[in-house]
């Protein structure tokens, strides 16, 4: 049995609480088990300069964590001066992954500013800022279309993500929290679409590699799991999560 | 009549949530009316540099937005690479006035580091950081009675800040959110003790000057609302409270 | 009786050196006892980006320290990369006070430049700086008036600094030198104008706290010093002084 | 046909030159095309902080272009002031899996510095920095043992590293070119070690998703690549590899 | 006898390959000893702010060592986040003397950037750096006259440099290697052009004096050494060379 | 005639005033024509981490301009969170011809830092810098010897600089001002011993060169110059200076 009681393929309870900043076009409050992310979602009209003039619009991303969300209160990258590397390569990864499913040449020369900052860390914080920001990101377009900038969900799919591992007692497990994820022998980040298409697969553990058959037991268990996070996705986006379904069916049909 | 329907006298609903941090020694979620900021105190065995070998303790704090507290995104201070001159100004402000009403021989050699973060803002955050700081912190230290590491609180009076301002229409006005903030003449952040003397009086304005008379009644109203701040620390605090009262009266009494 | 042989209610010997320095369109040496600051005004012919457009100038200001200003060598903030929070909150202060004695819209959109850099330093070094600045600023001004680019002195009244204290041996004394800073129980900043009225109140020192009738003889006993630091500003303004004079009961009289 | 012309699964030439800088433990020139990249590993006799008095030692890399290695020249971020999220991202990467393949325990508290500087660059630098790094890596651990501080060889498997991608033209492709690169749909990052075990499977690319199917292909045509790489890393290391391939093996019996 | 048996007034063997990185427009790799640095030269259609609009070019340089190209590893200046003094002096050195022989305002409004990176340090980096980054520089401007973009090359005469001293038991030596250089009492880095002017004279050494006799052999010395440098840049540089002797030869002419 | 009608080889008006600044453990005011430094010289009880333990002190140099020392402020290095090229090289210049007369040996583990910080320029702040900190230094080991720390002044000979330039119309020029700099074909900064030995000769010019004969006349001339300088410290150093004098001649007898 796992640490928490949990089955080897459950999930934490996940629950994504909408419009919870005020100002924010879209925000969220995710909660996994006892990691808990803000995620808001910011328009800006303008894009980066690189991108100037082409016509299409631009997803970026910085993750942030409290300096108590974790056991050992950590020293704030504001007073450090500088972001670190892990920092640097969560934030560069949420923002590249949200954009496979975005069609950014439908929502003009914008930027959307994704904001994931954990209140709370428990594991599988990466994880949960994707899932989390896929939502608020979905609320913050909605807000552009009832604003009437936008005419469509310029959404092509849904998108979240979970850890899996290799526990050296339970074999592959779901959703590592803090301490699974200290002692797991392989640790996965699995990030999906919901038609099942793979966005990344990211290793992250240390000092630890696994053959063709692991692999394929871990993704079917991410898969697993994603799915249910995508359901929870779709019942608080209500009649967005059917314009992105439809969006995501023909899509599929095409290909 | 103010723009959200109060008296001019009157402070916005208050609400100090205990433990809403689980890692954290001492934290709070303290919200007054739309501003909300999460305060947690840590403890770290060791002082600065500065004061080692002294045998006293030391108190000292952070203070952040997230980028999207506010109406328009503001820029991560992290992404920057420094912190602007407010933040340095609010965070070493929050610091001075706790260490006033801390007897910091009384806990060793530790440092209690308080994180004030705001998670969304409207007008006031700094006296709210304040506010709800001095309950995070007390919460630490009673933990550190409980591991019998310490074995009085070493606080010797409440502590709590308002703003207070004169509006053009209203004047005199007690706790000023972000709309009236624009909009006052003068604009003042005062820090108070339990037993009504004065930490700290701010004028933070800009372009405005105030008469002696004018200094007299902002303080008064100010005084006014932070009674009732302090009340609602003492509810939250309980038995806690009743031993700050307690050494508060002693230390009066021997003035 | 002080350290120094001063009455409690006694100034230092102050004196401003004006034109200290060639390039600069305003500048003094001010001398209060051992604290020595020189102070330049600069005219720059834009505002800051936020300010563009609105037709209003802007005054911002700097402090800084000669590493040997102070007994102890401290090291340079240009050598270390960053400003300290001590540094932000004088330069922020200098920059508010003098704001709130100009009338913005009369200079277009200039920035002054204020710079105050302490060559020697004996406490009481950003009342000084306030105190000298407002005499190199009224300078620069006049520059911009021989030039024929502003038709009056937009400034509306007189402004100077001075720092009050709570001794333990004797009491409220005025203008603190850096012993008397060191020992103070309470220390404060009071920046006034000529006509009386307050621009700021700010407690700087640790661990202390006043109570109300400490601070109505905190505030009378600047009120005092800062009369005679204002006679100074008076003498080395010449006939500039008078236009102050005569703008500055002007407004007294609208109010 | 692709734009180099070689067929769909072929490397492009690989060279490795050893003991290219005199002063380095170990040292390599790996050339991947037009790829070039100075690898060196470096022997420092401590472990970072976190790590001491664990006895255990620590391998971390840095990777780096030289301003003009590409087509436009990039500023040095040495100019700017920090790193980018993409350097982070990748001496990250190098480091991580380097250690996948060492038995830090064998050596003790010394930390092993991989620099790989990209001294030309066409697609591939961050997986041609890894199959180099582990040969000058191994030739720096060859040095320790020359010098009787180890007394074996603490690497347990070769590991060697490619892209593939899929090519709108030709469908899945071995060993990217800039070229290919930039108009792959999909690019993806491999790390095996000699036993066919996999370390990091990355996607790097933007806006792209894949199916169980495609993934299955890429990591089967990324195997090939790394077979070759490993052989020209064996050749170069001639008595080094077999000492590596015997404790390759015994691992594997283990399992 | 010296260190590596060369005779007082020896240069070491000095080689120049052209066209080492493919992307630069200049390009080439200068071994003198064991010293090795790839100097690139690049070109970008704009100058700095300050020279907009004034029509002429512009020539800056850049300089690094790579982490291992010394005995010791030295740590990135892209880690540290800021620049070495020592950095900074050669840099600017390096475009300073090649602005002294090129006729900027003959290429119209261009940057030529100059990176010199050490990949081998052994004594004379900053000497071997101007030698070299002359020959890319030049390379460059070709390139320019090939498509047309400047009608002749813009470069008035040669210019190398190298490094002589006062060795403790040979007196006078010319290139000294990083032994001669830790040893010699004095040190002088001298950069002259090809028709005998001296353009920088550097003492770089520590706490050692000269006397005007010492000057006179240490720059005689120092012209023996840089008229076989500017032998090796002719060989390279073929029918180029033959026009900048034109041209300085018409220079030395009209003075 | 020189545009401040002076002779060709004529130094500016030179003033030192002593004991500037009240903290420091030497001081100086310089005064060369517009030009004004003030240098202190504050002694560290410990040294640098490359040369502890090896019983030796060490000097180093700080440089620094106020924001208004000239004609257009300048930005402060401690807002731009940097240092220039410019700032770097002069400090490190000063640093390094101050050790140069120094025996290092006599003073023991110990940092003498010289602050050099221009108040107001008008050309030649650097050599100012290197007359005035000679003085402040030996001001600082003369205390050194008050308290019985160090028994002999640890001085090997005076030290001085100037500049020479050639300028269009009055050829070889000594001591050049600000805008005399500006149009000279060449800049030389000479930097030389009581005993008239050459420490450092630097060619600070753009875009000019010079032959062997302008050499030989600009030596002469700086020469003539910094014998007048050395002059004037000795005239405020006193019995100081004879003491340097004494060491000075009989060093020079030993060689």
């Amino acid at each position: 049995m796992r640490v928490d009681g949990r089955e080897n393929k459950q999930l934490r309870p996940v629950h994504i609480e909408t419009h919870f900043i005020k100002h924010a076009e879209g925000s969220v409050l995710i909660t996994v088990g006892d990691t808990k992310v803000i995620c808001t979602a910011s328009i800006d009209d303008k894009v980066p300069p690189f991108m100037r003039g082409g016509g299409k619009g631009w997803i970026t991303a910085e993750y942030a964590m409290l300096p108590r969300a974790t056991e050992q209160r950590n020293v704030r990258e504001s007073s450090k001066g500088k972001l670190s590397g892990r920092t640097m390569e969560i934030q560069r990864l949420i923002g590249r992954v949200l954009r496979s499913v975005v069609d950014l040449e439908k929502i003009g020369e914008k930027t959307i500013w994704i904001d994931c900052d954990v209140i709370q860390a428990d594991g599988g914080t990466r994880t949960a800022s994707i899932t989390g920001a896929f939502v608020a990101m979905v609320l913050a377009f909605s807000k552009l279309m009832e604003q009437n900038k936008i005419c469509e969900l310029p959404v092509t799919d849904f998108l979240a993500a979970t850890s899996v591992g290799i526990d050296p007692q339970n074999g592959v497990i779901l959703d590592l929290n803090y301490v699974e994820d200290s002692q797991a022998k392989v640790d996965m980040n699995v990030v999906m679409t919901g038609s099942g298409r793979f966005v990344e697969i990211q290793g992250t553990g240390e000092e630890a590699t696994f053959s063709r058959n692991e692999l394929h037991e871990l993704l079917e268990t991410a898969e697993l799991g994603i799915r249910q996070l995508i359901d929870v996705q779709k019942q608080v986006l209500g009649h967005l999560a059917e314009q992105i379904q439809n969006r995501s069916t023909e899509s599929v049909e095409k290909l």
